[in-house]
Protein backbone atom coordinates (compact mmCIF):
# COMPACT_ATOMS: atom_id res chain seq x y z
CA UNK A 1 0.00 0.00 0.00
CA UNK A 2 1.59 3.46 -1.38
CA UNK A 3 1.32 5.96 2.17
CA UNK A 4 1.48 9.47 2.36
CA UNK A 5 2.51 10.92 5.76
CA UNK A 6 1.74 15.07 6.55
CA UNK A 7 3.83 15.55 9.06
CA UNK A 8 7.24 13.94 9.98
CA UNK A 9 7.64 14.45 13.37
CA UNK A 10 8.03 12.20 16.27
CA UNK A 11 4.55 11.01 15.45
CA UNK A 12 4.79 10.49 11.59
CA UNK A 13 8.62 9.59 11.67
CA UNK A 14 7.43 6.67 14.25
CA UNK A 15 4.54 5.42 12.41
CA UNK A 16 6.68 6.05 8.61
CA UNK A 17 9.25 3.65 10.52
CA UNK A 18 7.14 1.11 11.63
CA UNK A 19 5.13 0.79 8.28
CA UNK A 20 8.46 0.39 6.45
CA UNK A 21 9.29 -2.35 8.58
CA UNK A 22 7.03 -4.42 9.15
CA UNK A 23 5.69 -4.17 4.97
CA UNK A 24 2.27 -2.45 5.84
CA UNK A 25 3.51 0.26 3.29
CA UNK A 26 5.13 -0.45 0.14
CA UNK A 27 6.61 3.14 -0.09
CA UNK A 28 6.17 6.11 1.80
CA UNK A 29 5.89 9.58 0.69
CA UNK A 30 7.05 12.22 2.98
CA UNK A 31 5.11 16.13 3.61
CA UNK A 32 6.45 18.62 5.85
CA UNK A 33 6.17 22.46 5.82
CA UNK A 34 9.75 22.48 7.98
CA UNK A 35 12.17 21.97 5.80
CA UNK A 36 14.86 20.29 8.25
CA UNK A 37 12.71 17.52 9.10
CA UNK A 38 11.66 16.89 5.85
CA UNK A 39 15.68 16.72 5.35
CA UNK A 40 15.91 14.61 8.18
CA UNK A 41 13.30 12.08 7.70
CA UNK A 42 14.94 11.30 4.22
CA UNK A 43 18.05 10.65 5.51
CA UNK A 44 17.29 8.86 7.90
CA UNK A 45 15.23 6.61 5.53
CA UNK A 46 11.96 7.08 7.43
CA UNK A 47 10.22 7.69 4.22
CA UNK A 48 10.91 6.96 0.73
CA UNK A 49 10.52 10.43 -0.92
CA UNK A 50 9.38 14.14 0.09
CA UNK A 51 6.54 16.06 -1.58
CA UNK A 52 4.55 18.77 -1.80
CA UNK A 53 1.04 17.98 -0.08
CA UNK A 54 -1.17 18.33 -3.99
CA UNK A 55 1.35 15.02 -5.29
CA UNK A 56 1.16 13.46 -2.07
CA UNK A 57 -2.43 13.33 -1.49
CA UNK A 58 -2.60 12.37 -5.47
CA UNK A 59 -0.03 9.23 -5.20
CA UNK A 60 -1.57 7.80 -1.66
CA UNK A 61 -3.72 4.93 -0.95
CA UNK A 62 -3.83 6.22 2.59
CA UNK A 63 -3.24 9.29 3.49
CA UNK A 64 -2.18 10.17 7.19
CA UNK A 65 -2.65 13.35 8.85
CA UNK A 66 0.43 13.33 11.81
CA UNK A 67 0.84 17.61 12.93
CA UNK A 68 -0.66 19.47 15.45
CA UNK A 69 -4.28 19.58 15.83
CA UNK A 70 -4.92 22.81 14.87
CA UNK A 71 -3.26 21.84 11.47
CA UNK A 72 -5.21 18.81 11.14
CA UNK A 73 -8.82 20.96 11.38
CA UNK A 74 -7.61 22.99 8.60
CA UNK A 75 -5.50 20.99 6.20
CA UNK A 76 -8.27 17.59 6.60
CA UNK A 77 -11.30 19.15 4.44
CA UNK A 78 -8.21 20.39 2.12
CA UNK A 79 -7.02 16.68 1.49
CA UNK A 80 -10.74 15.27 1.23
CA UNK A 81 -10.63 17.98 -1.57
CA UNK A 82 -8.19 16.82 -3.33
CA UNK A 83 -8.94 12.67 -2.79
CA UNK A 84 -11.05 10.25 -4.94
CA UNK A 85 -13.64 7.35 -3.39
CA UNK A 86 -11.23 5.15 -3.68
CA UNK A 87 -8.45 6.96 -1.44
CA UNK A 88 -8.23 6.90 2.92
CA UNK A 89 -7.16 9.21 5.56
CA UNK A 90 -6.86 9.47 8.49
CA UNK A 91 -5.87 11.41 11.54
CA UNK A 92 -3.64 10.66 14.55
CA UNK A 93 -4.74 14.39 16.34
CA UNK A 94 -5.37 14.14 20.48
CA UNK A 95 -8.51 15.73 20.42
CA UNK A 96 -11.60 14.72 17.61
CA UNK A 97 -14.27 16.93 18.24
CA UNK A 98 -13.21 19.85 16.12
CA UNK A 99 -11.30 17.47 13.85
CA UNK A 100 -14.44 15.78 13.40
CA UNK A 101 -16.45 18.80 12.90
CA UNK A 102 -14.38 20.14 10.42
CA UNK A 103 -15.51 17.26 8.06
CA UNK A 104 -18.61 16.37 8.82
CA UNK A 105 -20.92 17.72 5.96
CA UNK A 106 -17.98 17.08 3.44
CA UNK A 107 -19.20 14.69 0.64
CA UNK A 108 -16.24 12.55 0.87
CA UNK A 109 -16.64 12.29 4.75
CA UNK A 110 -16.59 8.70 4.61
CA UNK A 111 -12.82 8.54 3.38
CA UNK A 112 -11.72 9.52 6.84
CA UNK A 113 -11.27 7.74 9.95
CA UNK A 114 -10.56 9.38 13.13
CA UNK A 115 -8.28 8.03 15.42
CA UNK A 116 -5.80 8.58 18.31
CA UNK A 117 -3.48 6.50 19.47
CA UNK A 118 -2.29 6.74 22.73
CA UNK A 119 1.76 6.89 22.09
CA UNK A 120 3.99 10.02 22.66
CA UNK A 121 7.25 11.31 24.10
CA UNK A 122 8.21 14.73 25.64
CA UNK A 123 10.49 14.59 21.94
CA UNK A 124 9.88 16.18 18.76
CA UNK A 125 10.87 15.85 15.32
CA UNK A 126 12.15 12.79 13.22
CA UNK A 127 14.96 12.40 15.15
CA UNK A 128 13.21 11.03 17.92
CA UNK A 129 11.21 8.86 16.18
CA UNK A 130 11.57 5.22 17.89
CA UNK A 131 11.31 1.29 17.22
CA UNK A 132 8.84 0.14 18.39
CA UNK A 133 6.65 2.81 19.66
CA UNK A 134 2.67 2.25 19.66
CA UNK A 135 3.28 -1.15 20.37
CA UNK A 136 0.74 -2.82 23.10
CA UNK A 137 -1.08 0.79 23.34
CA UNK A 138 -4.26 1.74 22.95
CA UNK A 139 -6.11 3.52 19.82
CA UNK A 140 -9.20 5.14 20.00
CA UNK A 141 -11.60 5.39 17.27
CA UNK A 142 -14.17 8.20 16.51
CA UNK A 143 -17.43 8.22 14.44
CA UNK A 144 -16.71 4.89 12.94
CA UNK A 145 -20.26 4.73 11.41
CA UNK A 146 -19.44 7.82 9.55
CA UNK A 147 -16.41 6.03 7.71
CA UNK A 148 -16.83 3.60 5.01
CA UNK A 149 -16.10 0.12 5.66
CA UNK A 150 -12.80 -0.38 3.43
CA UNK A 151 -11.87 2.58 4.33
CA UNK A 152 -11.97 1.70 8.07
CA UNK A 153 -10.73 -1.86 7.63
CA UNK A 154 -7.75 -0.18 6.11
CA UNK A 155 -6.95 1.81 8.99
CA UNK A 156 -7.80 -1.22 11.43
CA UNK A 157 -5.28 -3.23 9.47
CA UNK A 158 -2.69 -0.32 9.79
CA UNK A 159 -3.05 -0.34 13.41
CA UNK A 160 -3.13 -3.89 14.29
CA UNK A 161 0.09 -4.17 12.07
CA UNK A 162 1.82 -2.06 14.68
CA UNK A 163 0.31 -4.08 17.57
CA UNK A 164 -2.49 -1.40 19.01
CA UNK A 165 -5.18 -2.18 20.34
CA UNK A 166 -8.31 -0.84 19.46
CA UNK A 167 -11.00 0.88 21.52
CA UNK A 168 -14.37 3.50 20.34
CA UNK A 169 -15.35 6.53 21.76
CA UNK A 170 -17.58 8.93 20.26
CA UNK A 171 -15.74 12.48 19.76
CA UNK A 172 -17.24 13.72 22.77
CA UNK A 173 -16.49 11.30 25.17
CA UNK A 174 -13.20 10.71 23.65
CA UNK A 175 -12.24 14.87 24.27
CA UNK A 176 -13.68 14.45 28.04
CA UNK A 177 -11.71 11.10 28.84
CA UNK A 178 -7.93 12.34 27.17
CA UNK A 179 -8.31 15.99 29.42
CA UNK A 180 -8.97 14.14 32.48
CA UNK A 181 -5.89 11.70 31.69
CA UNK A 182 -3.38 13.44 29.34
CA UNK A 183 -3.91 16.97 29.09
CA UNK A 184 -3.85 18.09 32.96
CA UNK A 185 -0.62 15.56 33.20
CA UNK A 186 0.71 18.07 30.59
CA UNK A 187 -0.62 21.21 32.54
CA UNK A 188 0.48 19.82 36.09
CA UNK A 189 4.18 18.99 34.35
CA UNK A 190 4.50 22.08 32.91
CA UNK A 191 3.19 23.80 35.92
CA UNK A 192 5.76 22.31 38.03
CA UNK A 193 8.82 23.11 35.34
CA UNK A 194 7.44 26.93 36.01
CA UNK A 195 7.75 26.86 39.83
CA UNK A 196 10.72 25.37 40.22
CA UNK A 197 12.54 27.27 37.56
CA UNK A 198 10.94 30.74 39.74
CA UNK A 199 11.50 29.75 43.18
CA UNK A 200 14.81 27.78 42.97
CA UNK A 201 17.04 30.45 41.32
CA UNK A 202 20.65 27.89 41.69
CA UNK A 203 19.99 25.72 38.55
CA UNK A 204 23.05 23.84 40.04
CA UNK A 205 20.93 22.69 42.82
CA UNK A 206 18.18 21.63 40.51
CA UNK A 207 21.15 19.64 38.26
CA UNK A 208 22.20 18.13 41.68
CA UNK A 209 18.96 17.51 44.13
CA UNK A 210 17.03 15.97 40.46
CA UNK A 211 16.24 12.45 41.30
CA UNK A 212 14.13 10.19 39.28
CA UNK A 213 11.25 11.08 41.06
CA UNK A 214 11.45 14.84 39.81
CA UNK A 215 12.43 13.76 36.39
CA UNK A 216 9.54 11.97 36.10
CA UNK A 217 7.21 14.52 37.01
CA UNK A 218 9.14 17.12 34.23
CA UNK A 219 9.59 14.62 31.87
CA UNK A 220 6.04 15.95 30.04
CA UNK A 221 7.07 19.60 30.89
CA UNK A 222 10.07 19.24 28.10
CA UNK A 223 6.56 18.83 25.23
CA UNK A 224 6.60 21.32 22.18
CA UNK A 225 4.46 24.06 22.73
CA UNK A 226 3.52 24.01 18.59
CA UNK A 227 1.63 20.77 19.57
CA UNK A 228 0.18 21.31 22.89
CA UNK A 229 -1.45 25.00 22.71
CA UNK A 230 -3.73 23.73 19.82
CA UNK A 231 -4.82 20.59 21.98
CA UNK A 232 -5.28 23.03 25.16
CA UNK A 233 -7.32 25.56 22.80
CA UNK A 234 -9.46 22.78 21.29
CA UNK A 235 -10.20 21.30 24.07
CA UNK A 236 -10.72 24.13 26.20
CA UNK A 237 -13.99 23.34 28.14
CA UNK A 238 -13.03 19.97 28.95
CA UNK A 239 -8.99 20.94 30.00
CA UNK A 240 -10.83 23.72 31.90
CA UNK A 241 -13.07 21.28 34.31
CA UNK A 242 -10.26 18.96 35.05
CA UNK A 243 -7.40 22.01 35.73
CA UNK A 244 -10.15 23.41 38.40
CA UNK A 245 -10.14 19.92 40.03
CA UNK A 246 -6.94 19.59 39.83
CA UNK A 247 -6.01 23.46 41.57
CA UNK A 248 -8.92 22.20 44.48
CA UNK A 249 -7.21 19.20 44.90
CA UNK A 250 -3.54 21.06 45.13
CA UNK A 251 -5.69 23.64 47.68
CA UNK A 252 -6.96 20.55 49.42
CA UNK A 253 -3.33 18.78 49.97
CA UNK A 254 -2.10 22.58 51.39
CA UNK A 255 -4.50 22.97 53.74
CA UNK A 256 -4.07 19.77 55.43
CA UNK A 257 -0.36 20.52 55.85
CA UNK A 258 -1.47 24.33 56.70
CA UNK A 259 -3.57 23.07 59.00
CA UNK A 260 -1.85 20.05 60.20
CA UNK A 261 -4.48 17.65 59.93
CA UNK A 262 -1.69 14.97 59.06
CA UNK A 263 -4.51 12.35 59.76
CA UNK A 264 -6.75 13.66 56.57
CA UNK A 265 -3.17 14.24 54.80
CA UNK A 266 -2.42 10.47 55.09
CA UNK A 267 -6.15 9.80 53.99
CA UNK A 268 -5.99 11.93 51.02
CA UNK A 269 -2.53 10.39 50.36
CA UNK A 270 -4.08 6.39 50.61
CA UNK A 271 -6.73 7.67 48.51
CA UNK A 272 -4.00 8.54 45.65
CA UNK A 273 -2.16 5.12 46.21
CA UNK A 274 -5.56 3.85 44.20
CA UNK A 275 -4.12 5.33 41.04
CA UNK A 276 -1.41 1.93 41.19
CA UNK A 277 -3.92 -0.25 41.41
CA UNK A 278 -6.06 0.93 37.90
CA UNK A 279 -3.20 1.13 36.04
CA UNK A 280 -1.88 -2.18 36.41
CA UNK B 1 33.05 -3.43 58.78
CA UNK B 2 30.42 -4.13 60.63
CA UNK B 3 27.06 -2.38 59.32
CA UNK B 4 23.32 -2.63 61.23
CA UNK B 5 20.56 -0.87 59.10
CA UNK B 6 17.22 0.27 61.30
CA UNK B 7 14.31 0.45 58.15
CA UNK B 8 14.81 -2.64 55.52
CA UNK B 9 12.72 -1.23 53.19
CA UNK B 10 13.55 0.13 49.59
CA UNK B 11 15.89 2.47 50.78
CA UNK B 12 17.67 -0.16 53.65
CA UNK B 13 17.57 -2.89 51.49
CA UNK B 14 18.60 -1.50 48.59
CA UNK B 15 21.73 0.27 50.83
CA UNK B 16 22.22 -3.34 52.61
CA UNK B 17 22.71 -5.31 49.01
CA UNK B 18 25.05 -2.80 47.59
CA UNK B 19 27.42 -2.84 50.71
CA UNK B 20 27.26 -6.57 50.62
CA UNK B 21 28.06 -6.67 47.19
CA UNK B 22 30.82 -4.66 46.82
CA UNK B 23 32.57 -5.79 50.28
CA UNK B 24 32.07 -2.68 51.82
CA UNK B 25 30.22 -4.64 54.80
CA UNK B 26 31.59 -7.52 55.80
CA UNK B 27 28.25 -8.24 58.27
CA UNK B 28 24.94 -6.81 57.69
CA UNK B 29 22.29 -6.64 60.62
CA UNK B 30 19.12 -5.90 60.14
CA UNK B 31 16.31 -4.07 62.50
CA UNK B 32 12.90 -3.61 61.81
CA UNK B 33 9.80 -2.72 63.57
CA UNK B 34 7.66 -4.47 60.89
CA UNK B 35 8.18 -8.06 60.71
CA UNK B 36 7.43 -8.65 57.45
CA UNK B 37 9.75 -6.85 55.95
CA UNK B 38 12.61 -8.43 58.32
CA UNK B 39 11.86 -11.56 57.24
CA UNK B 40 11.73 -10.67 53.78
CA UNK B 41 15.31 -9.09 53.96
CA UNK B 42 16.21 -12.62 55.27
CA UNK B 43 15.21 -14.63 53.04
CA UNK B 44 16.15 -12.70 50.40
CA UNK B 45 19.61 -11.98 52.17
CA UNK B 46 20.30 -8.40 51.84
CA UNK B 47 20.75 -8.78 55.72
CA UNK B 48 23.20 -11.71 57.61
CA UNK B 49 21.20 -11.19 60.44
CA UNK B 50 17.78 -9.84 62.33
CA UNK B 51 17.88 -8.21 65.99
CA UNK B 52 16.56 -5.77 68.28
CA UNK B 53 17.86 -1.87 68.06
CA UNK B 54 20.57 -2.14 71.20
CA UNK B 55 21.88 -5.09 70.08
CA UNK B 56 22.21 -3.76 66.57
CA UNK B 57 23.67 -1.16 67.68
CA UNK B 58 26.14 -2.24 69.90
CA UNK B 59 27.81 -5.28 67.52
CA UNK B 60 28.62 -2.49 64.61
CA UNK B 61 30.99 -0.06 63.76
CA UNK B 62 28.31 1.68 61.56
CA UNK B 63 24.54 2.33 62.30
CA UNK B 64 21.90 3.24 59.37
CA UNK B 65 19.20 5.07 59.75
CA UNK B 66 16.84 4.11 57.13
CA UNK B 67 13.62 4.87 58.40
CA UNK B 68 10.77 7.59 57.98
CA UNK B 69 12.13 11.28 59.03
CA UNK B 70 9.70 11.34 61.88
CA UNK B 71 10.89 7.81 63.07
CA UNK B 72 14.85 9.41 62.67
CA UNK B 73 13.95 12.58 64.52
CA UNK B 74 13.28 10.45 67.70
CA UNK B 75 15.56 7.15 67.20
CA UNK B 76 18.26 9.36 66.60
CA UNK B 77 19.24 10.57 69.76
CA UNK B 78 18.26 7.41 71.30
CA UNK B 79 20.82 5.43 69.12
CA UNK B 80 23.62 7.77 70.37
CA UNK B 81 22.87 7.05 73.86
CA UNK B 82 23.73 3.36 73.50
CA UNK B 83 26.52 3.97 71.50
CA UNK B 84 30.67 4.54 72.02
CA UNK B 85 33.11 6.99 70.59
CA UNK B 86 34.40 4.56 68.65
CA UNK B 87 30.87 3.85 66.26
CA UNK B 88 29.44 6.05 63.76
CA UNK B 89 25.60 6.61 62.64
CA UNK B 90 24.48 7.90 60.18
CA UNK B 91 20.78 9.01 58.26
CA UNK B 92 19.62 8.76 54.94
CA UNK B 93 16.44 10.95 55.80
CA UNK B 94 14.57 13.54 53.19
CA UNK B 95 14.67 16.81 55.54
CA UNK B 96 17.84 17.47 57.71
CA UNK B 97 17.07 20.45 60.00
CA UNK B 98 15.08 18.62 62.13
CA UNK B 99 16.94 15.66 62.60
CA UNK B 100 20.04 17.39 63.04
CA UNK B 101 18.14 19.53 65.97
CA UNK B 102 17.16 16.60 67.61
CA UNK B 103 20.98 15.53 68.61
CA UNK B 104 22.14 19.25 68.20
CA UNK B 105 23.51 19.21 71.77
CA UNK B 106 24.00 15.47 72.37
CA UNK B 107 27.31 14.53 73.84
CA UNK B 108 28.22 11.91 71.05
CA UNK B 109 26.58 14.74 68.35
CA UNK B 110 30.34 14.33 66.57
CA UNK B 111 29.82 10.58 65.89
CA UNK B 112 26.26 11.47 63.75
CA UNK B 113 26.44 11.77 59.98
CA UNK B 114 23.89 13.72 58.10
CA UNK B 115 23.54 12.69 55.16
CA UNK B 116 20.39 12.69 52.46
CA UNK B 117 21.41 10.22 49.26
CA UNK B 118 19.06 11.91 46.19
CA UNK B 119 17.63 8.42 45.20
CA UNK B 120 14.12 6.67 45.83
CA UNK B 121 11.64 4.92 43.31
CA UNK B 122 7.44 4.98 44.73
CA UNK B 123 7.71 1.80 45.72
CA UNK B 124 8.60 0.61 49.43
CA UNK B 125 9.55 -2.91 51.04
CA UNK B 126 12.86 -5.01 50.91
CA UNK B 127 11.20 -7.00 47.88
CA UNK B 128 11.36 -3.40 46.42
CA UNK B 129 15.78 -3.03 46.90
CA UNK B 130 17.16 -2.65 43.45
CA UNK B 131 21.08 -3.71 42.64
CA UNK B 132 23.16 -0.84 41.43
CA UNK B 133 20.86 1.74 43.47
CA UNK B 134 21.62 5.60 44.06
CA UNK B 135 25.14 4.73 41.77
CA UNK B 136 25.21 7.80 39.29
CA UNK B 137 23.17 10.39 41.73
CA UNK B 138 24.11 13.27 44.78
CA UNK B 139 24.08 12.85 48.19
CA UNK B 140 23.89 16.09 50.28
CA UNK B 141 26.11 16.20 53.46
CA UNK B 142 25.06 18.35 55.91
CA UNK B 143 26.83 19.79 59.48
CA UNK B 144 29.94 18.19 58.10
CA UNK B 145 31.49 20.62 60.60
CA UNK B 146 29.57 19.08 63.61
CA UNK B 147 30.29 15.32 62.70
CA UNK B 148 34.05 14.47 63.85
CA UNK B 149 36.80 13.32 60.97
CA UNK B 150 37.03 9.73 61.37
CA UNK B 151 33.18 9.43 61.39
CA UNK B 152 32.92 11.65 58.44
CA UNK B 153 35.55 10.12 56.70
CA UNK B 154 33.15 6.16 57.15
CA UNK B 155 30.67 7.31 55.35
CA UNK B 156 32.65 9.17 52.60
CA UNK B 157 33.49 6.07 51.70
CA UNK B 158 30.51 3.85 52.25
CA UNK B 159 28.83 6.65 49.86
CA UNK B 160 32.17 6.49 47.38
CA UNK B 161 31.54 2.71 47.63
CA UNK B 162 28.25 2.78 45.94
CA UNK B 163 29.00 5.67 42.78
CA UNK B 164 27.51 8.86 44.32
CA UNK B 165 28.53 11.63 44.20
CA UNK B 166 29.53 14.08 47.58
CA UNK B 167 28.15 17.93 47.60
CA UNK B 168 27.47 20.19 51.02
CA UNK B 169 24.98 22.36 52.51
CA UNK B 170 23.62 23.51 55.52
CA UNK B 171 20.35 21.52 56.69
CA UNK B 172 18.04 24.77 56.25
CA UNK B 173 19.51 25.25 52.99
CA UNK B 174 18.83 21.10 51.54
CA UNK B 175 15.53 21.51 53.01
CA UNK B 176 14.80 24.49 50.92
CA UNK B 177 16.05 23.01 47.84
CA UNK B 178 14.33 19.65 48.62
CA UNK B 179 11.12 21.24 48.97
CA UNK B 180 11.42 22.91 45.93
CA UNK B 181 12.59 19.92 43.43
CA UNK B 182 11.26 17.23 45.37
CA UNK B 183 8.49 17.24 47.67
CA UNK B 184 6.89 19.61 45.37
CA UNK B 185 6.98 16.72 42.86
CA UNK B 186 5.13 14.58 45.05
CA UNK B 187 2.41 16.92 45.97
CA UNK B 188 1.74 18.03 42.50
CA UNK B 189 1.53 13.77 41.54
CA UNK B 190 -0.81 13.22 44.92
CA UNK B 191 -3.24 15.94 43.66
CA UNK B 192 -3.01 14.34 39.92
CA UNK B 193 -3.98 10.81 40.77
CA UNK B 194 -6.88 12.48 43.19
CA UNK B 195 -7.70 14.58 40.34
CA UNK B 196 -8.08 12.00 37.72
CA UNK B 197 -9.46 9.61 40.41
CA UNK B 198 -12.37 12.22 40.95
CA UNK B 199 -13.52 13.46 37.34
CA UNK B 200 -12.74 9.91 35.79
CA UNK B 201 -15.10 7.82 37.01
CA UNK B 202 -14.80 5.09 34.63
CA UNK B 203 -11.59 3.39 35.75
CA UNK B 204 -11.60 1.44 32.29
CA UNK B 205 -10.74 4.72 30.44
CA UNK B 206 -8.04 5.34 32.69
CA UNK B 207 -6.32 2.35 31.75
CA UNK B 208 -7.13 2.31 28.09
CA UNK B 209 -5.94 6.08 27.67
CA UNK B 210 -3.20 5.77 30.01
CA UNK B 211 -0.02 6.96 27.77
CA UNK B 212 3.94 6.59 28.76
CA UNK B 213 2.99 10.30 29.91
CA UNK B 214 0.30 10.18 32.71
CA UNK B 215 2.29 7.15 34.22
CA UNK B 216 5.34 8.81 34.64
CA UNK B 217 3.46 12.04 36.24
CA UNK B 218 1.38 10.30 38.36
CA UNK B 219 4.53 7.34 39.10
CA UNK B 220 4.94 9.58 42.26
CA UNK B 221 1.45 9.32 43.66
CA UNK B 222 2.36 5.60 44.47
CA UNK B 223 4.51 6.67 46.91
CA UNK B 224 3.47 5.40 50.39
CA UNK B 225 2.06 7.75 53.01
CA UNK B 226 4.34 6.61 55.84
CA UNK B 227 6.88 7.98 54.59
CA UNK B 228 5.82 11.49 52.84
CA UNK B 229 3.65 12.61 55.38
CA UNK B 230 6.17 12.91 57.92
CA UNK B 231 8.27 14.39 55.24
CA UNK B 232 5.43 17.13 54.44
CA UNK B 233 5.44 17.98 58.17
CA UNK B 234 9.04 18.24 58.68
CA UNK B 235 9.63 20.69 55.93
CA UNK B 236 6.32 22.06 56.35
CA UNK B 237 7.31 25.71 55.83
CA UNK B 238 9.15 25.20 52.31
CA UNK B 239 6.66 23.34 50.84
CA UNK B 240 4.02 25.45 51.68
CA UNK B 241 5.98 28.23 50.36
CA UNK B 242 6.88 25.85 46.76
CA UNK B 243 3.30 24.71 47.07
CA UNK B 244 1.91 28.34 47.20
CA UNK B 245 4.66 29.36 43.79
CA UNK B 246 2.77 25.89 42.19
CA UNK B 247 -0.83 26.41 42.95
CA UNK B 248 0.08 30.16 41.29
CA UNK B 249 1.60 28.74 38.24
CA UNK B 250 -1.26 26.82 37.34
CA UNK B 251 -3.93 29.25 38.08
CA UNK B 252 -1.60 31.54 35.26
CA UNK B 253 -1.89 28.48 33.22
CA UNK B 254 -5.52 28.32 33.51
CA UNK B 255 -6.26 32.19 33.59
CA UNK B 256 -4.56 31.98 30.16
CA UNK B 257 -6.40 29.06 28.65
CA UNK B 258 -9.56 31.04 29.72
CA UNK B 259 -8.99 34.02 28.68
CA UNK B 260 -7.99 32.49 25.26
CA UNK B 261 -5.07 34.24 25.38
CA UNK B 262 -2.76 31.23 23.92
CA UNK B 263 0.14 33.53 22.45
CA UNK B 264 1.06 34.13 26.48
CA UNK B 265 0.48 30.54 27.31
CA UNK B 266 2.85 29.30 24.62
CA UNK B 267 5.62 31.72 26.21
CA UNK B 268 4.88 30.35 29.49
CA UNK B 269 5.17 26.75 27.88
CA UNK B 270 8.53 27.50 26.31
CA UNK B 271 9.50 28.68 29.83
CA UNK B 272 8.66 25.61 31.11
CA UNK B 273 10.44 23.41 28.48
CA UNK B 274 13.66 25.58 29.56
CA UNK B 275 13.73 22.86 32.51
CA UNK B 276 15.33 20.37 29.89
CA UNK B 277 18.32 22.78 29.28
CA UNK B 278 18.73 22.55 33.22
CA UNK B 279 18.24 19.31 33.52
CA UNK B 280 20.85 18.02 30.35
Amino acid sequence: MKVSIIGTGLIGGSLAMALKENGFASHVTGVDSNEQNINTALELQLIDEAAELPAAVKSADLIILAIPVNAIQFALPEVLNMMNNGQTVMDMGSTKQLICESVEHHPLRSRFVATHPMWGTEKSGPEAAVHGAFTGRTVVFCEKQKSAPDALQTVKRLYDSIGMTETEMDAKAHDMHVAYVSHVSHLASYALALTVLEKEKEEDAIFLLASGGFESTVRLAKSPASMWVPIFQQNRNYVLDVLNEHIHQLKQLKKMIEMEEYDTLEKLIKQANDIERILK
